[in-house]
Order: structure tokens, then sequence, then C-alpha cells
């Protein structure tokens, strides 16, 4: 079939709209009409060509919903009609990473989703002269139409708004899970998030949710505040207005230290600061943000020594098809807001301007509706 | 009164041995004749002039076994004649780090232990002459008879006996309850150990105790294996004999990597081979050795984010008079052992013998015996 998406062609150019070939579902597979998708930051740091990682002509994007058209042989627990996230971390239930009940990395399809190719080694996508297109996190939901691993797609209730739960993909899970799965925060705990974006928001929101008694925010942005403070910021911090040490500042401010920090920058002298702001004894801190490449995290070992755990969390530690449907009920009865930080709604035609508004700060999270 | 006691002059000297005075205990102190005493790595750090924290004159020593003389106002829990060992890191039951139920850093006396002296700011020590000498790690074993806090106090069976039992106050319980307290390995784990020294055999003996599958010593020194294995070690790794990546080979080894690594060296090399070395999704990796001052630890972040948990452990998150007590049942039920790895035992006069053989290589514990 045909169908209408945005290709990134190189690195550092914008997206080109235009019609491509898409290939049925083989064995396993999932066809599925995307309805809606987010603009990520993972998005913008492969397009810019900062991903060492990062393989063209491919199709983008890895945070949508949609609805399933057609299955390919062997596929039992979706059919035509369902609605669907897909997942760029997959959950087959088999894999030694799944049966571990320790992570949900699930190692399934890694290396060729690495390759931006489907389990059998190739692509359904290409252009209308034949070249092929990569997939992309194993989603591509820059296309209006995309195949997936079945065990790559969290069905989800049929009541549930594409263009919002779309953000479920990535950015809402990945904050609240770090919260819920990874730091698994108890209730009365006091918190710190570095970075108030489309991550840290989620992030504070969890804690909300989680019962914390103390959220602080850290962001050298002070736009970001208002926002924050709707989803449940407590206290704002601006690095830019601490006189002395931001680490005795914030062990201050959280009376001995926070008992869970969270890096939502990307920044690794702020994962350094979200370390030690942590309480000793038992203070854990979480990195979500993705480092430039080659950089490093460092401290003096004593800091460990001392009771402070150093983790990072993935898709915030979330079992995709296990736990994504959860959210989006959570979200549907009220639990969680997504509606606030879905800042622009734009069509597949303009979506190089939702790049521009993240490049600018404007947006919270950007969604294309197709 | 007067007794006989090793004085750490000053740094980078052999220690004294002389008469010196002991006030006797005040409120809530406990008068302990020293039975034995084990020289441990950190009496040695501070007597080189390497820990930027060394006090002197002093008197070391941490890891002691002895008997209760007398007791000073208020004490309820101790009497003469209890068999006791001291406790480097106390345990009040009462403040917010003991109620916390996350750490056995017990913060109550923690300031004035910092500064060589009593809870109430002084000293009971002091050279004839009127000098006063300070405490160490508020223990001071290598003295005959010591004052401590009650707190600082674990109550121990009277049948054990003290040449062995001393050694429970800090390198047993470090390396046993690094694997026990702090990672709680699981039956079945696959685990790495770094620095088969006086550490590092007691995590392997933990470990065998926690059931794991398999256990890999890495040390630059053969001599080491032999010992090793009778504690439990499946597999040595000389990284002298390993010519291609270190963390590769350990990670073929174990079959993906390890579930726990443990650092019992102090490099912070290591520190970070060690971490690596854990498996991708849950592997953690516990730091032990004490670095040199100033130096760090460092990683790529998306180790982190990958999975791997980085974590330290100091007297492995043992709460000493609830855990210690428990450990020397251990050691006499036969479930652990200790007395292959007291390869020397001295009297005072001789001990400063025993950091000689410590710098040698040629023992695992020297112990005083009085
Ligand atoms: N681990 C995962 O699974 C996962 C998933 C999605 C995104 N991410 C990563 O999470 C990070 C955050 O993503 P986002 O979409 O929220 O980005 P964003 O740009 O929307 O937000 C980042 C925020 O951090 C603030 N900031 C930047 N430098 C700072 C500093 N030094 N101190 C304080 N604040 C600072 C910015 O002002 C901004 O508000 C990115 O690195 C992204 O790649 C990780
Ligand atoms: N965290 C705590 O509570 C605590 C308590 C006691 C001791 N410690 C620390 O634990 C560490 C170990 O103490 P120990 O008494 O076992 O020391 P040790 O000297 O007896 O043993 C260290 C071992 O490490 C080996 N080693 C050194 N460098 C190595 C390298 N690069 N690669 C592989 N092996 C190497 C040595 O050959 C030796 O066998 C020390 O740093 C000590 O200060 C920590």
């Amino acid at each position: 079939m045909r169908t209408r998406a945005a290709v990134a062609i190189e690195a550092g150019k914008p997206l080109e709209i235009m019609d491509v070939n898409l290939e049925g579902p083989k064995a396993g597979e999932v066809l599925v009409e995307i309805k809606a998708t987010g603009i990520c930051h993972t998005d913008e740091f492969t397009l810019s060509g900062a991903d060492p990682e990062g393989l063209f002509p491919a199709i983008l994007g890895h945070e949508g919903a949609g609805v399933v058209l057609e299955v390919g042989p062997g596929v039992t627990s979706l059919k035509p009609g369902d609605h669907v996230i897909p997942l760029y971390t997959p959950e087959c239930r088999q894999c030694e990473y799944c049966l571990s009940g320790k992570t949900n990395l699930c190692q399934a399809i890694r290396a060729t989703q690495g390759k931006g190719l489907m389990p059998d080694g190739t692509t359904r996508f290409s252009m209308l002269d034949g070249t092929p297109i990569l997939h992309y996190m194993g989603c591509s939901t820059f296309s209006n139409h995309t195949v997936l691993p079945e065990i790559a797609l969290a069905k989800v209730r049929p009541d549930a708004p594409f263009d919002k739960i779309c953000y479920i993909g990535c950015g809402v899970t990945t904050g609240i899970g770090a919260v819920i799965n990874t730091a698994k925060v108890e209730i009365g705990s006091r918190a710190v998030v570095f970075g108030l974006g489309g991550i840290g928001l989620n992030v504070i929101q969890g804690l909300r949710l989680a019962g914390a008694d103390q959220i602080v925010g850290v962001d050298l942005n002070p736009a970001k505040v208002e926002m924050a403070k709707r989803f449940g910021m407590t206290d704002f911090v601006n690095p830019k207005d601490v006189s002395g040490d931001m680490v005795a500042h914030l062990v201050e401010l959280t009376r001995g230290g926070a008992d869970y920090t969270f890096d939502a920058t990307g920044n690794v002298q702020v994962m350094r600061t979200a370390l030690e702001a942590a309480h000793k004894g038992w203070g854990e801190s979480i990195i979500i943000g993705v480092a430039p490449a080659g950089a490093e995290i460092s401290t003096r070992p004593f800091q460990l020594v001392t009771g402070r755990v150093w983790k990072g969390t993935a898709f915030g530690g979330a079992k995709g098809r296990t736990d994504v449907p959860k959210i989006v009920d959570w979200y549907m009865d009220g639990k969680i807001e997504i509606d606030p930080m879905i800042t622009h709604t734009l069509t597949l035609e303009e979506i190089n301007k939702g790049f521009d508004l993240m490049h600018a700060g404007e947006s919270i999270r950007s969604v294309v509706v197709y």
C-alpha cells in the first residue's frame, strides 16, 4: 500500500513529507493506522545527527496511538479495530529479560530494531523509486500507517482519545514509571526533579500520584514554573539564583537531602548534583536524561559508600503491554493529567514546526494528528 | 586507671607501645577490657597519613572483642562480665537514620566520633604526662582497655573465642553484610568479587551462604586463589592474564554479566569495571573499597539507563547491636568460617609486625591477643 509519511532523509535536514510504499504485515506483525503522534526529544536527537547510532533514510517517531487494520499470520492477541499504542520497548513475555521479573528491557527483537529493521531483517517501508526506508525504534509513527511486531503493541481501551494517549507511548510513561517502577517512591517522600520539560513534568505528576510530601523542581527556565506547580511541584529552584553550592542548597531545602532525585535534563553535571543531593544513608538518584555521546558521569565513591544509590531508567521501567493500558486507564479516570502538556497540535505537513517549537523551548509536547 | 596501648603518635610512624591513662566510664559509657583485636586496612590508611581526616595522637584499632568491666550511670543493656564487640557504626535505635529502616548509618554520635572524642566532647585517654590521646572510630581497640558508649557495643554469646570473633567487628561483617544486607543476593545468582583480601574473602563466603551459583574472584595476586576457593570461589580471573577487554571477558564468563559485582580493592578503575560487568537490565554493583582521597568513579550514564545499579556499603549495611550477635552465632554454628583467615597472631608488643605483614601481602588478618 501507499501511505503518507515524514521522512528523515539525512541528519540535520528537515523531514520531507511524501508518499511512501508500505508492505503488509508478515508473520507475527500488525499493520496499524497511526492516528496521532507526539514529537519527542529522542526524535530530535536522532534527526540532528547527535545520535551516533542514527541511521538514514528513516521514518522517525515513537510516541503514537492508532488502530489495527490488519494482522499477519500467527497474531493472536490483536485483531482489526483494536486501539493500540506502539512500544519502542516491546514485551515478548518469553525472553530471559522479560522472565527475570527485574527489568522491562525485553531483548526479543533488539538486534534488528537497533538496525532499523523488522525482526526478519528487512524493512517494510520504501520510497516510490524503491529505495528502502528504515524503521525507527521499531515504531516509525511519523507515518500514517506502519507495521509493528505484535509484541510491540499495547492494546488500550477504545474510548481514549488518540491525540492525548499517544503521549503515553513515551513521555508520560517514562516520567511516571521512573517514580513508580524504578524508584518505587513511598508516601511522604521528599524528591527533587531536575528539568521541567515533557519528562520532568510527568515525573512530578508521578510523585504526586505516589504521595510525595515535597516535590522540588529545578530548571534554568523560570517559564516552566507555572505548569510544574499545576502538576504538583511544591518548591522551585533556579540554579541561576543560587549563589553558593547547589548540592548544599538542595540538601538544606529537603532537610537533609531528598529521598529520591531524578535527572530529566540529560546533562551529566546535573546528574552528579542529583546524586549528591540525595539523602545520606538511603537517597536514590534516577537518571532519565540521555547524555550526549561520550559524556560521562562521575562522583566520589564515598557518596555511594555512605548509602546513596545511582540508578537509571528506560521507558520508566514499564512493561509496555502490561503497564501502558493501565496508564491509559489512569488518564481516563482522571488520576493523571495529559491535556495541559499538549501545547501544540499540528498536521503532518506542519511536523517540522514541532521541532522548531521544541528548539525554541516553547512547547512541552507537540502532537501531530493525522 | 592505667592500661597498655599502641599509640599512633604521628602519621607515617610505627605505633609506640606504652602505658596510658584511661578515665572510667561516664554516663551512658562502658569500660571494656579488650581481649583481641584485628588489624584492618582502615587502621593502616589512617596511620599512613593517607586519610585526610586522620587525627593524632590517637589509639587506633576498631576490630576488637572483649569483656565489660564497668558500666557508667544510665547503662541498662550491659553489665560487667558481658562479652562484647565494639562497633564503629553504633546503633542508637532512636535517631532518624536508625528509625528509617533503610540504613545502618546511625548518626547519634557521629560528630564527636569523627573528631576522636567521646559523645561529651572529651577524650578518656591521655599520656602519662597528661597529653590527651584521641579515640579512633569510636573504638580504639589497640588499647588493652577502652571506653565506649553503650550504643556502640554488641553483646555476644560468652562461649565464642575473642581471637576469632574480633574479626566480626569489621571485616567479616563488612563482607558478608555487603552480600546479605546491601545486595540482598538471591539463590542462584552469578557474582564477581574484585579483590580477594580480608574483605573480598568474606564477600565470597557471604555469596556461598546466600546460595550463589557462580562466584568469580578477580585479583592481581594469584597467591590469593587457594584461600578464595576454600571459601567458595568457583572461577578465578587474573586481569594480567586477560589480553582483551576485562568487561567483555567477565560478561562472557558470567553469561551476560553478573547479577551482582563487588569492589573490595578501593581502586576506582576497578569500581568502573565492576559496574560495567554487571548484567544489563538488573545487575547491581556494590562498592566496598575505600578509594584514595579525591579519587572519583565514572562511567557513561547509559550503563545506568540500561538497568545497572551502583551502590555502596559501610560495615556491610549491618546494624551492629542487632546483626553482629547473629553473625557470631553463625560462626559458632559453623555456617561461616573465620579461623583460616586469621593467618597471624601477635602480642601487642609485636603489633607493628602486623602492619608489615599487611604491606607485604602476606597476611589476610593479623590478630593481636592481649
Ligand atoms: N530514559 C528514557 O527512557 C527517556 C525517554 C524519553 C526522554 N528521555 C530524555 O529525557 C530528557 C528530558 O526530555 P524532555 O523531553 O523533558 O526535554 P525538554 O527539553 O522538554 O526538558 C528539559 C528541561 O531541562 C531544563 N534544563 C536543561 N539544562 C538544565 C540544567 N543544567 N539545569 C536545570 N535544568 C535544565 C530545560 O530548561 C528544560 O526545561 C532528554 O535527555 C531525553 O532524551 C529519556
Ligand atoms: N566499606 C566498608 O565498610 C569497609 C570496611 C573495611 C574495609 N574496607 C575497604 O575494603 C578494601 C579491601 O580491604 P581488604 O582488607 O580486603 O584489603 P586487602 O589488601 O587485604 O585486599 C585487597 C586485594 O585487592 C587486590 N587488588 C588490588 N588492586 C587490584 C586490582 N587493580 N585488580 C584486582 N585486584 C586488586 C589485592 O591483590 C588484594 O588481594 C579496602 O579499600 C578497605 O579500606 C571497606
